[in-house]
């Protein structure tokens, strides 16, 4: 999380280059680490609707097509990098992990992470904006629905000891979904006013049970 | 429920008419009840956005003035039209009192009663789009908002026999809203395809839990 825009690399391109363009990095230089970076900032700062392929080609300082080439549409960059920021942070897998003693239960210790995230201005607004345009946008719905079908469900179902991996993580994802309208978008107090320490303490007990708690299936469930 | 739009007085009305005109009712016979069966009938029908005081007006064959002299503006009504239907069918004060035996928890017969309610034709989809708006269109942030803070927050938690009541009602609040999003917004399976009951009975305890139970709450909290 080093603010807004500009990756470590920005500094040594610039040092080489006789003056430094406005904001622009020279074409070429940029690859796809700083696509990523660009793109972040971008979509957190305008949304991912106003944001284009075009402008993030622009603000990472490279054409738009090598944009393309790495990443495929707006959407699936999008997805992308909501995907590879969460990885970077070590969630999902955090849900699957014993946690360390003294550090809280695994729920806890996921919401915690994952409001910590949302809270960071780095792909916050970004990640916010899409969950804003669940109900209205088909685009962002079918962009969150990848997403936790892709990173949630898929991939972290097989690795929970447990029967029902994937609807228990979709109970997670229901609470989880809930608490962040409630809190960031509708901005209900008390929770709105809350630390993420104190939400992470009251709900993640209920992501535990979800996951490995004893839930009361069907006989055919 | 009776299907869609016509109460049960429209008939005995229309008993009394030379020859009654069509689908419409004579100005002056239509009460508050028909003129808020009408609007239930035309927000579920419509949407919300779609559906204009003169449209319930003539649907309940009265002058829009009339509506507007009875339930003031299309918002005030609609608040009026989701409250009243969820006092009719007796919650939200199903969470405060105790369950009679065998029927399961107070968090299970509320969860059952509200997806019931979401999934019959009356009133359900004129509800399920005010929740996907609620991150884009600000009317129906307000709406909801307003619904859930008069309806919910403020007329049920003083009943809470419990510290904290406006608190834990949110937190129930949030797992709802969660689900009703998953379910029927975004359609994941499986929760998308579980019945009614097997919802409540997984979930259910989860509302239990945010409304009665030993939750961790800072020192100051």
């Amino acid at each position: 999380m080093e603010g807004e825009g500009g990756g470590k690399d920005v500094t040594s391109v610039k040092d080489t280059s006789p003056a430094p363009r406005r904001g622009r990095r020279p074409a070429g230089h940029a690859g796809r680490e700083q696509i990523l970076e660009a793109a972040i900032s971008q979509f957190g700062e305008h949304g991912y609707q106003a944001t284009t392929i075009r402008k993030i080609g622009d603000a990472a300082g490279v054409n738009a097509k090598l944009v393309h080439y790495y990443f495929g549409t707006k959407e699936d960059l999008f997805t992308t990098a909501i995907a590879e920021t969460f990885r970077s942070r070590g969630f999902p897998d955090l849900l699957a992990e014993p946690s360390p003693e003294g550090a809280g239960s695994p729920g806890t210790r996921y919401l915690s992470a994952v409001l910590a995230t949302l809270e960071d201005p780095g792909l916050g607004p970004a990640f916010l904006g899409l969950v804003r345009g669940l109900g209205t946008h088909e685009e962002s719905r079918r962009i969150f629905l990848r997403f936790i079908t892709e990173e949630l469900l898929e991939r972290l179902g097989p690795q929970l000891d447990t029967d029902h991996g994937r609807t228990r993580l979709e109970l997670a994802g229901s609470q989880l979904l809930g608490l962040v309208l409630v809190r960031y978008v509708l901005k209900v107090p008390p929770l709105a006013d809350f630390s993420v320490q104190e939400v992470a303490r009251i709900i993640g007990p209920t992501i535990d049970r979800y996951i490995t708690g004893d839930l009361d299936w069907d006989d055919n469930g």
